[in-house]
């Protein structure tokens, strides 16, 4: 089936389906999303008004049996940011979508009246119903009534109760092969979707195929494509302790922010460590590996369950457990992923909120430490859109505002990751110069930073870091239109193999003669569109800068700060 | 006694008496906050942390016998808006400080311990107190209970529970002459001296004088320059009626926006005018007329009593009245005063603060109309920093960010005053382009567009918008400069005599002898300095802008948009 561009106007409630354009046709995933926001949106319009428009695109290689090629870009403009914004997930709904023939999904517009709607995507099109029983739910509810509601396994694309309150840190949520739930997190996209009164999509592919050009060089490339990522020490370190095995790794580098980034290790990691997780996990019968869309070869999800033995969370990932653990200074593993089930329920971004809670508790909202105070706020807060429910909900930022703090960790206003700035350098550049504001998966330094993946460049100087940032940033924005996991990128890195291999793989699907210099030049495209469109919206240099706190307040245990001048930052941009 | 800087550093709670610099030497009110801000603060400052500083300046005429001028300049980067501000208010402590040969008090650093002082400033320099008892306090209270806790009137300037707690909302209040309390309203100056731990600052000049140079060509400038401001229509007008003579006008221009910017005609513009006002102050034996500062010849400000006759409020103000009035649809001037006391006492801005609760009123927070609420809010919440109070506290766009709402009165986050720009252009021009955020009194284009003063020039029209805005922003500046009140400008638009008795008062005081053309680069001077400071924290044309609904939103009852694109704007910065 030959792909097409599926379009839906909110405003008059009609959808079509159209041909692709040619500008759009070589481009897939985040580069289509960045290309169709960038030729569509006007970038000075209300992220949250009529002339906002939100994309769905799955990669190039989606919908194949291609491992690991099922991440879903959706698009917009940021309601978080201001700026233009791709976040990707896994779940099923990528492969569904390609396989039904659409290239990207548009919805544009707004209902003139007070009402909420699902859309039905099927290879005919998008059927616009109006929904009423599901409005004011969960994730979960939501992907639980709509199991029984319809028939198959169609994919299914929800907001909860932050996104139909278009709160700034609401995100858009993925159904995994198991009814669990993935996260477009970053960057408010939910609350895009609930200014469109779009409350959940189906994706119902019928028997639609993807077609893959020259099928045996395809398989061939898979194959050695494969064995590549499975082979790759840090894939096989992300099976065993998921993503989370980080906790330990960072906190040795002294560079885990802890207590609202006032300290670069915490005392509780043992606590949290993906090690700790592991045992957990195994000693009440949850899954170590889990996959979290159908292809993948590092399983680095898993399913954790609760002393009971009952499921808890899926996906509990390092980002989150850091971030209400380290950063929230909860030490407590259980009543972490009682809050990343909340969070992931309400559909709220787990860096962003967990952050903010950081931040609320520096500002004496509640205390350091208090995890059954976090999840009282979540449910009674954040999920009922109360004041205080608003101001977390809307992110970091908003907290800092709300409370006049000083010290919060935000570019762009979007919430600082993982890893702070001051002891690793490397993704302090990535934070300050991302086109999506701060973002670890934008430009990963902590490969070569910490992993030693790809070489080698001491996170604690400035050396070489500008660069190392540079070059993975312009691989991820390639990376990220593939439909591929940027987990990918150890093995690329590493691996002399597998670049080629994926390659080979976009070329047997599409009957192209791609070379690594195209995947570098469609990476730079990438950030030059994305930054042309954040420059017309009114972005400048001076928006690439880290929080004042970074320069001023020493991290130990290494008591370093962030030190590279606005003028350093700057050359990244040279190429 | 020679002018001398006064300078208190709050990190280590030391103050000193300064020489002042050669490049201050000739300026006075905002020219010198603007100059010293320029100077001292670094641009990228966070506005709350310790880099930020406040500084108080009286103008270059201020406590001399010279008419109206007795306006204390109040500048820093300001926390609602991220620009440099200024705004002047009334009251005695302008006077007082001149009288204490402060020429300006810069008030930097923060403490590292969490405990509250306030200052004592004499011509000896400034002592300063740890303070207890008055902490968490309103306005009135400080007022009051400084009468009994000193001798004399010394000066008094306060803040709040809001600039405690730090809201971008927050004000810095000045005592008058009656114990009544005027407001440098806009930018949240108020949380900037709250983030330095001073609750309030007392001025006791002791036998303190201001010299003047030439004391009869003073006398005689004076007097000609009192007479040009008694004698003209305008002056009369606002002496009868107060500032809400213009509810009628401006309504009848169809450009009062009403509803959250939804109309520009409000049905109950009656019951709040200033003829209503008018004729309800003389009912309960208020005072019709009531200067804020000594000296002042329009006492535009009066005394608004309840229906018992006991004082409600005083300099009950034309854009207090439409704020809470016709944007928020309150058509009860008891409910307006009462709301006024209220902000007057928690020590918000009452534009900011009555805008945002439109926007509270568009996102379903409560009802348009519903003046107990309003009045509930403040008292219950933003007076205790309740989240919602948080969220009204931090502005019109910090609601508007809570709740996702688009259409938001704002330029730079600052909230728009009581001209609508679609149906009066040149006000769109001075918001637009204005270095402080939306702000009538930057360049107050209704003397000419609706008032015919200076002239006349079409409101709904785009032709000689911008050169007005641009000549009477430069005027301005320089206006603010001196001490005097913006109300001058009616006088010395149509009244040749005026402008040069002005001069000639400044040039009498100091042995001088600047021309008009010293005033008018004075003016550009200030515009410059201020948009440079701005452009360095990151600002550029794409902040000169109004929101979208501005130019998509048609305005009743002329149906009308504002319609000037960005490069017709940009021209304004051409001199």
């Amino acid at each position: 089936m030959a792909d097409k561009i599926f379009r839906v106007n909110m405003t008059d409630l009609t959808a079509s389906v159209e041909e692709v354009p040619a500008a759009w046709a070589a481009h897939g995933g985040r580069g289509l999303t960045s290309t169709i926001v960038a030729a569509e949106v006007l970038p000075t319009c209300h992220p949250l008004g009529p002339n906002n428009k939100i994309v769905f695109a799955p990669g190039l290689l989606s919908g194949t049996i291609a491992a690991n090629s099922g991440r879903l870009s959706i698009g917009a403009k940021s309601p978080l940011t201001g700026t233009i914004k791709e976040s990707n997930a896994g779940g099923t709904a990528s492969a569904l979508l390609a396989r039904a023939g659409c290239k990207a999904l548009i919805i544009e517009g707004q209902p003139k009246e007070d009402k909420w709607y699902s859309l039905a995507l099927t290879p005919d099109g998008v059927m616009i119903n109006e929904e009423t029983e599901l409005i004011g739910k969960g994730n979960f509810a939501v992907v639980e009534a709509l199991a029984t509601r319809l028939e198959g396994k169609p994919g299914i694309i929800t907001i909860g109760q932050a996104g139909e309150m278009r709160m700034s840190a609401a995100n858009v949520s993925i159904k995994d092969p198991d009814g669990g739930l993935r996260s477009s997190g970053r960057g408010g996209l939910g609350a895009v979707l609930g200014s469109k009164k779009v409350k959940f999509i189906t994706i119902d592919p019928k028997d639609g195929k993807v077609v893959i050009a020259k099928p045996d060089a395809f398989k061939e490339a898979n194959r050695v494509f494969a064995k590549a990522l499975v082979d790759h020490p840090v894939s096989q370190a992300l099976g065993q302790y998921g993503t989370n095995v980080l906790v330990n790794i960072i906190n040795e580098s002294g560079g885990l922010p802890t207590r609202n980034f006032t300290q670069g290790q915490f005392e509780g990691h043992d606590s949290i460590s993906g090690e700790t997780m592991h045992d957990t996990i195994e000693q009440r019968g949850g899954r170590v590996k889990h996959n979290c869309h159908p292809g993948c070869v590092i399983q680095c999800s898993q399913v954790f369950n609760d002393a009971k033995g009952k499921k808890m969370t899926s996906g509990f990932e390092y980002e989150s457990i850091w971030a209400m653990g380290a950063d929230c200074c909860v030490d407590d593993l259980d009543k972490i992923a009682e809050a990343d089930r909340l969070m992931d329920d309400i559909g709220v971004d787990t860096i962003e909120t967990s952050v903010a809670m950081g931040v609320a508790m520096q500002a004496g909202v509640l205390s350091f430490g208090d995890g059954a105070g976090v999840c009282r706020i979540l449910k009674e807060e954040v999920a009922k859109g109360t004041g205080l429910g608003r101001i977390i909900g809307n992110g970091a930022g908003s907290v800092g505002r709300a409370y006049g703090v000083t010290r919060v960790p935000v570019v762009k206003n979007q919430a600082i990751p993982a890893y702070d700035p001051r002891a690793i350098k490397g993704i302090g550049i990535t934070y300050a110069t991302s086109t999506q504001g701060a973002d670890h998966t934008m430009g990963y330094t902590i490969a070569t930073n910490i992993l030693n993946v790809g070489g080698k460049v001491d996170p604690l100087t400035k050396e070489g870091q500008v660069e190392l940032s540079r070059n993975l940033q312009i691989a991820t924005a390639a990376i990220d239109s593939t439909g591929m996991c940027l987990f990918i990128a150890f093995a690329a890195l590493d691996d002399e193999k597998c670049l080629p291999a994926l390659i080979d793989l976009i070329n047997a699907r599409y009957d192209l003669s791609l070379t690594a210099d195209d995947v570098v030049n469609l990476g730079k495209y990438i950030l030059k569109t994305e930054r042309a469109f954040n420059t017309a919206a009114g972005f400048t240099a001076m928006d690439d800068r880290l929080p004042e706190f970074f320069y001023n307040e020493k991290l130990p245990p290494h008591n370093v700060v962030f030190d590279f001048t606005g003028e350093e930052i700057d050359t990244f941009w040279d190429f």
